[in-house]
């Protein structure tokens, strides 16, 4: 089978989430022993974990699962980041080792840690927490020329996809994005000025921190890419100016969708993920969720380009998939509301 | 020894945070493997934490305790609430029964719950989770006399205290602040607006959910409390206004300040409850944190009279702690940043 055919095969086991369910869970919170709107967000939040499940209540959510997707990318030739490629290398190790931030914030919810190399451009030793599916050595840059062929897009889809499915194989019910490759920031937000159609100079932020020249930089590298790319069906599009680590996310979202399970959605390149992979299967929408709002500027359109509100506003602008992991908690929450709280009748009738 | 004396005893614990841990904090943030403000405000929070603990990096925050302080009001009476009195105590035995919003919540976070009857008006059966310090069932009517003596507030300080005390005993490291009381959101908005002179039309809300002839009637019995109360010493203002509940979270402020622990507030009584702390004993501010933000406007008015930004804003308006115990897992990622997380320094060597 092709790669472009599996991806097929995997879109095909994406299905809508269940209105019923919905409907059930918004039915048991106005039953429950509390003010009517007391719960705030955790009604809607609960009721999409439901429909997710297809089942109220939901399930509790207690095995999380992170897939850090990394890789590097070609455009960082033009200067669009003050940190050598290498980093990328030795964060992947960092993960492995389990000391970057990351693992400090998994720890606290107990989540499952996958660490993903779908194209880091430094050789990787081997660690039992390193899942190795590098499709190439970095992409190429995208500011002039297509990252990747469709091909080796498909190939970091499905990567992306094993890595999601083997967690869930593994228990997790409930899963969540987080990458890690120095200029990605700049694919980010060439893949959101494509699908939102929204200006370069809009969505491209300063990342890691970098000054006005680099900035300039960065915003021409997107203007280049999506200038080639905007017309681009999706897939194309993510080929065209995306990284490896951004289409293994959207296997992850797919992997989530097709799997039922909820997908808690990082910072900027989770979005820019997400963006390309409602645009590929648009029933995939309905799995996700916003751990938080990043402060680049490209997370906020992507957000309110897919309608998601996110749960957590910290100021983060890590990656890692740190801003998703704080969210897991309100999520388990909204979950455990469903599944634990009395209803008005059975307090008063105590 | 006297109420009032013991009081006393327990205000000469509480002491200044510690600043250079707070410095030495935010030193070690700065050599981590991350780009510079990234961790937004993971970082001011970890050192704040480092600050209460007096030590850099703080301890794990692994063992959360709640204290739900229930009490009945006298001015329920006025008809401030579509709520009758008796689900004060109704929603106590739902706490000791384990089924309440705040067991869920507490359940994600494993957080030990004590429910203190501070001044139920409904006799209550023993639960080995109930502690009994019933100081008197119920205040008196808040719009036309003082809602407690002295002597009574001090007591209610008190038993906040020992609830909170055994936690620390039994191991709690990080302490939540929970209400229960019909009709305490009249108190609590008195409290903000004695306490901050604000206007009692802009700090009274919908508490429960009430209609505008219910909120007409709430905002003049907090006009006539707080015309009588305005300038009152602290101590005397708290027990002129306010509730039993709100008197023991004043002592659970206290005993955490005295006991070098964190306490996260929760929603628009906790906030009533800080003020007055505060006004009682300015060093206990550095160790407040503002779980969330409720909907209640009391609780941003008190809020910014704090100088405290909320961690949480899901638009909840529920009490009984559940605002503070969702913020507990970012405090908790706040200490494991600067306990697990490697330098720039160990990353680029490794």
């Amino acid at each position: 089978m092709t790669p472009l055919n599996a991806v097929a095969d995997l879109l095909a086991e994406v299905g809508p989430i269940d209105e019923a369910a919905r409907d059930a869970a918004l039915e048991r919170f106005a039953a429950l022993a509390t003010p009517p709107g007391a719960l705030g967000r955790i009604e809607p939040l609960g009721a999409q974990l439901a429909a997710i499940a297809g089942s109220c209540p939901p399930p509790a959510l207690d095995d999380p699962g992170l897939v850090i997707a990394a890789a590097d990318h070609g455009v960082h030739a033009q200067g669009v980041s003050p940190w050598p490629q290498a980093i990328t290398a030795a964060m992947v190790q960092t993960f492995c080792a389990g000391r970057a931030t990351a693992n400090a914030f998994a720890g606290i919810v107990d989540a499952r840690v996958t660490v993903l190399d779908v194209g880091v451009a430094t050789p990787l030793a081997d660690h039992p927490r390193l899942r190795r599916s590098n499709v190439r050595p970095g992409t190429r840059d995208l500011s002039v020329e297509p990252a990747m062929s469709d091909d080796d897009c498909a190939r970091a889809i499905l990567a992306g996809a094993g890595a999601a499915e083997e967690l869930l194989s593994a228990g997790s019910n409930l899963l969540a994005t987080g990458d890690m490759g120095i200029a990605n920031t700049t694919a980010a937000a060439a893949l959101i000025a494509v699908f939102t159609h929204e200006e370069a100079l809009d969505v491209t932020g300063r990342g890691t921190g970098i000054d006005d020249a680099t900035l300039a930089r960065k915003v021409g590298a997107v203007e280049a890419a999506v200038a080639r790319h905007r017309d681009d069906e999706p897939l194309g599009a993510l080929a065209g100016v995306g990284g490896l680590e951004h289409a293994a996310l959207v296997g992850v979202i797919l992997a989530a969708a097709a799997g039922r399970v909820p997908v808690v959605l990082d910072g900027v390149n989770a979005c820019a993920a997400a963006l390309a992979a409602v645009a590929i299967a648009p029933d995939c929408h309905g799995y996700l969720l916003a751990g938080h709002r990043s402060t680049e500027p490209g997370a906020t359109v992507a957000l309110e380009h897919l309608r998601l509100e996110p749960l957590i506003d910290l100021q983060l602008r890590l990656g890692e998939g740190t801003g998703a992991l704080l969210a897991i908690p309100l999520l388990q929450a909204a979950a455990a509301a469903l599944r634990e709280i009395a209803t008005l009748d059975e307090v008063l009738g105590s």
